[in-house]
């Protein structure tokens, strides 16, 4: 029988309610869960990046570095995590390398310990920048595979990405499996694999979601493989397109030979605080609370098969739903089996539901082209030449083989020039960087910063859903569950010789 | 690597609607399911007994007689099974030995396969008139251990019962952990002691309920230790106080070695079927989806957590819960620690109840003295002696020892006399038998029998919830979920000389 804390990281702060309340959890009701967090042993606390930097400013007028330090300032025994999109930051473009050591900075002067590094195509090159300025600053840097499944995801694959980040200098490797597809055998055989070719030393943590039901078994195999710590939520706010829960992972290891060192009185007193919360944020509440395993076969995450489902209505075509799933697999085929994650789950969905609507490849979307080109980096499996082609002659773009922050100047000085003529920006680095990410967003949160912070889950006229202020023709955003639209995604639709451009965003 | 076939008992006609929506869903919402369901593969369905019996005569004016002849006709290729409560039958009484034989004949007459056979206190006596009447028939006779957790619950003891069952002549072990309380690493301890003491050949089920959240991981881990089936339910029909998805069950396999060979097509289908029906019966359905942990410190499942907050509230003490939780393991301690399952958690509950309202056994329900006198069975722990004084000056009852049935005379004439003699009773046995299990509620039924049956799901005026017509000082009884109270209990309170007869049943 082994003897071995296996170590936990708490979602509730982050992932938790961006999985199960689009991200509109306000500072506020976070609070009173902080001191009890910090004591109750957790290998950290992940509270910040993902999308939380977004629904701060574009939703509850939230200073997302303030919400940063308040979370520093509570809990100041524990390790602060966030989850960093690479070259993308936290926003929805490359960054030039500047910009991406300057926001590592900032992010650890203002108190963050262990930054979570992933790429959504796995290329490493979108990563190396990010995960060297985490070194410098001297703080944690984990390396992040993303989890999926392909003919050409066999687990050397992932072996050598994690032999990769480890050359990079990453203290800890994550396996993260955004849309709950990592089943319990090979969990076992990933993290076995990983332990015997880089050292049983290297730390793995195994970060899982809840939506198919089998990954608490998974992360049960993944400890019996050596894993030494994995992502849980608290109960009250896990399950779904959430997490597992904390105490279900406790209450599992009993007798094991494992333990978690978690102290359960704590835990259950967070449990109670948002079992009281949840319900006022009900308008946002994803309505799936089940289990879902028709994802193993379209890899498309739950929340994102309703959004589909609402395109094809509003094109009078709801009917066609399994066509669709149907199409998704094919051409995530042709784009060289990317993993679906935020946005490479959006760009495909999107294009198979074109494919089915106006035949396949009739019409292809400026972000699918660019996906097919190498504008997002490079994917593991070749790509279909033909695709290719298409995409070129409608984007009228080259294909490039390069890293794509490479194509980038310096630009710092003119975000840092743009930014500070707007109204309501205070001059500093962070705020430079609020308005590199967000363009859009950040202007009209400087200027009514001064207003403080709004819970919007206090006034449900105020917080009407989204969507009902959506374009017509754009997803359903509100109850936004892991893998909806919570992010504007731009696309040039290019049908019988003319050009549209279309944006679905959420509505602000 | 293994290669072996795990079966499935497929819950969804039975357990599935007990468990989350009180047993409410109508026979014409069950039969498009059947031809899936009987071609899917699953080692069994289980369609009858439990409490559908009660439910189909007092809420649905259904004949449970033809629901079961119903299910054979529709389902000829599978196994039918069922819950026993050994000699209560589907009662909430003991029967004398001669009506227990009746209605396993009966039973099997009308179709029913697998006869899934349990005590409350796991008392061996209680079961062996069932099994033997099972045996007779040549059906299967599956011998069950109620899974508890105490100090006395050595993993020895439920060993010893397993050998007592198939000396019994028992086809099968059940292991039924009706709680969650069925932890990953006991769960492996327990299935491989059975196999190595009794026999690698010994067929082992294992039944869980998902409340907890851990116990898809205990059934991996008793899959591992050798079990040969279990026991799910289709995701649409399943978590929270219900059981763990079979689609999970089926996807958490691959690639381990294990398989299931059940036609995942088929299930989906079903799936789909019964995602339409569910919300049909929303006030009848469990508000609790989630997982509940704490369930492993009092033992009490979750509905009944809820009923006990309830009768709290109504006596003014809503304050008290925690009281009365911590007060549960004492009772549970005194009275020889019985598994907590109808009826022992009812009872034992509302003992912990008065404990905390009017001191330690200041009154003592008849129904708590009975058990702890012996009229329900023996227990495996030593009753608290001073406890058992003070239950005989109460209840003016002597301890018992012999088995609780052998005071019983043949009862079948008298039973049948007061039957036929009812308006609308056909005069066949099977009759007689629904008389004997429910008199309070059979004579309404027979009257009403020929309107046909009713469907509680459609017209939600008729359909108020049971809970508003429920005498004051009664548990809730509506959206009952596993261990709320579906059942009338009685009780003699005596406090202060007086003695006053309570029963607390659900409105019909």
């Amino acid at each position: 029988m082994p003897d071995k804390t296996i170590q936990i990281t708490e979602l509730i702060l982050r992932d938790a309610h961006q999985s199960l309340m689009a991200t509109r959890m306000a500072m506020e009701d976070l609070i009173p869960a902080c001191e009890d967090l910090d004591n109750a042993g957790f290998w950290s606390l992940e509270c910040w990046g993902g999308a939380t930097f977004d629904s701060c400013i574009r939703f509850l007028n939230e200073d997302p570095w303030e919400r940063l330090r308040t979370f520093r300032k509570l809990m100041p025994k524990s390790r602060l995590q966030m989850l960093l999109r690479g070259q993308n930051l936290l926003g929805y473009r490359h960054y030039e390398d500047g910009v991406v050591e300057r926001f590592v900075e900032k992010a650890a002067e203002n108190g963050m310990d262990v930054f979570r590094v992933f790429d959504a195509l796995n290329d490493i090159r979108n990563l190396r920048t990010a995960l060297k300025a985490v070194r410098k600053t001297g703080k944690h840097a984990q390396g992040t595979i993303c989890y999926t499944i392909s003919p050409e995801h066999q687990i050397t694959v992932f072996v050598e990405q994690a032999e990769q980040l480890l050359e990079l200098g990453c203290d800890s490797i994550c396996i993260k499996d955004m849309a709950g597809l990592l089943k319990p055998a090979p969990a076992y055989a990933l993290v076995k694999a990983i332990k015997e070719t880089c050292g049983q030393d290297i730390r793995i943590h195994v970060h899982t979601h809840a939506t198919t039901g089998v990954t608490l078994v998974s992360l049960m195999k993944a400890i019996e493989a050596g894993a030494d710590a994995v992502d849980t939520a608290i109960s009250s706010m896990s399950l779904g397109p959430g997490h597992n829960p904390t105490e279900a992972l406790m209450e599992m290891l009993e007798n094991t030979g494992y333990n978690t060192q978690v102290d359960m009185e704590r835990v259950l007193r967070v449990k109670a605080h948002f079992d009281k919360i949840r319900p006022r944020y009900g308008e946002f509440l994803t309505n799936f609370t089940g289990v879902e395993t028709e994802i193993f076969k379209s890899q498309i995450p739950g929340g994102m098969i309703s959004n589909m489902e609402s395109q094809l209505k509003q094109q009078g075509a709801g009917d066609r739903v399994k066509e669709v799933l149907a199409e998704v697999p094919l051409v995530r085929k042709d784009a060289g089996y990317p993993p679906l994650v935020t946005p490479s789950s959006q760009i495909v969905g999107t294009q198979a539901v074109l494919n089915v609507l106006m035949g396949r490849y009739k019409v292809i979307t400026g972000e699918f082209a660019d996906l097919m080109l190498g504008y997002y980096g490079a994917t593991i499996g070749m790509k279909n030449p033909e695709v290719v082609a298409k995409a070129v002659a409608q984007s009228k773009k080259k294909p490039i083989t390069q890293r794509p922050a490479d194509l980038l100047n310096p630009e710092w000085d003119q975000l840092r020039a743009s930014a500070i003529a707007l109204e309501g920006c205070n001059g500093s680095d962070e705020d430079v960087l609020t308005y590199a990410m967000f363009p859009q967003v950040a202007p009209k949160f400087f200027k009514t910063r001064h207003e403080g912070p709004k819970n919007v889950s206090k006034d449900p006229v105020k917080a009407k859903p989204a969507a009902a202020a959506a374009p017509a023709g754009a997803p359903k955003t509100n109850g936004a569950a892991k893998g909806q639209l919570t992010e504007p995604v731009k696309y040039v639709v290019t049908y019988a010789g003319k050009s549209h451009n279309v944006t679905v965003a959420p509505a602000e």
